[in-house]
């Protein structure tokens, strides 16, 4: 499917560990399903280390390239947290430090029995033109500036302010989706989704075999695309198709966490 | 820490529903982890949906930006497997049948009660020039072109691919990591660590907010580079900082995998 009306993010996630492997990322899933919610398509996802040339030459191409660009990681205190200064590199823009978020991390940081200090300065200094995106749970905001969404990497303070972020985004249609699952392999039911791919050319039709510890070998068959009228046609043909080919096809919820798949046939 | 003599690779997760969040990806630790011990550091990873457009553009600008390329998905024998098609446009090549994969993939299908038909030769079609690899677990082989690698989605398949890749592999230096785990905040050890980071700039130093069920607030701090006894310095100078700090600072596995983190202070 090529829809060129559909409204386009890109999210990038900013981090060395992420790329080591040694810390996996929760917030792909959960920035894709809040956007699709809002009509946004996540179309790019890069991850990416915390180099400076990097960050900045990946947010200058992909802010010309989408509608929407969320980033996530290096916002913190610390020396390896150098997000923001690339945002302001990449928009050609200096620095400033908000006076209220200096008041609340001074506040929260002598609660908890500590000083301020100049590290905890950077978490309250922001590339000009940012709009600050407040959360409950951190004093330190995100922003948007543009149309790049500035984001925490820890998974819950970045739901907070994906939150905020929501009423900055204005999204086309939303992608609806269907499922199945069916006890034949891929190779057979290969052609007649082919078949009816064909036919229906604003919705995608995806295929991803996975092996079930209680059920055995299946092939689960998604359909994304924007009118229910017509993803209950072709579901409802695809269906059909696998029972004449010997199956016996079930109705699987298309947006169900699939942790792992297995061989093909 | 910036390294030009550093071997580097990029990995290409292919897959519609990756970036939907349907799927959760599991190889790219997986590829980080066995490059690192080949000597060859990832540096990016790009999500990217099954259109043609997009899977060309990225392969060729990833395969001139760095030594290796790895992909995942999208050789399959369905409509929606479309790389080996966009591997062979990006390099300008047609596509060649290996009468070796047809018998055993003819041979495989017959053992399971199936038939041969179009859509399983697809998995026998390669990009003229593609070296195979072979693989255990599945007929169908992922390939070696130039230097990008291209295999299959499912994890397992995918590792018994890359098992293959590693004798094509030539690597540089191996990072090697140390880490630590202390229950001070990220704003209170900042200055500490970013002192450290100053003098020895052949390493790489992160810091990782985290809450742990069973222990509380705490901060892993995580030190990368190719030289034990240079790590083993400013990992034994980082420990004394976190006391003198009054923190109790612990030696923890770098390498160990982090599912989450939590807020910063």
């Amino acid at each position: 499917m090529s829809d060129n009306n559909a409204v386009t993010a890109c999210l990038i996630l900013i981090g060395n560990e992420i790329l080591s492997g040694r810390t996996q990322d929760k917030n792909l899933a959960f920035i894709a399903k809040g956007l699709n919610d809002l009509g946004v398509q996540m179309r790019e996802v890069r991850v990416i280390p915390d180099i400076r040339k990097t960050i900045v030459d990946t947010l200058n191409e992909c802010r010309a390239a989408f509608d929407y660009i969320f980033t996530t990681g290096g916002i913190g205190p610390t020396h390896d947290d150098i997000t923001s200064e690339c945002v302001a590199e990449a928009f050609g823009v200096g620095m400033y430090r908000d006076p209220d978020t200096v008041d609340l991390l001074t506040q929260r940081t002598r609660e908890r029995g500590g000083e301020m200090n100049e590290a905890r300065l950077r978490m309250a200094t922001f590339p000009e033109g940012a709009i600050l995106l407040k959360n409950e749970i951190s004093a330190a905001p995100g922003y948007r500036i543009e149309n790049v969404f500035v984001m925490a990497g820890v998974p819950r303070i970045m739901q907070s302010m994906f939150e905020e972020a929501k009423a900055h985004i204005t999204g086309g249609k939303r992608m609806l989706g269907r499922g199945l699952a069916v006890d034949l392999g891929e190779g057979t039911i290969a052609e007649g989704l082919a078949l009816v791919q064909a036919r229906y050319r604003d919705i995608d039709i995806g295929s991803y075999p996975q092996m079930r510890q209680e059920v055995g070998f299946r092939v689960s068959v998604v359909l994304r695309g924007p009118d229910a009228d017509v993803l209950d046609r072709a579901h409802a043909e695809i269906m059909q198709i696998m029972r004449d080919l010997g199956g016996n096809p079930e109705v699987e919820d298309p947006d169900k966490a699939q942790a792992s798949a297995e061989p093909d046939d």
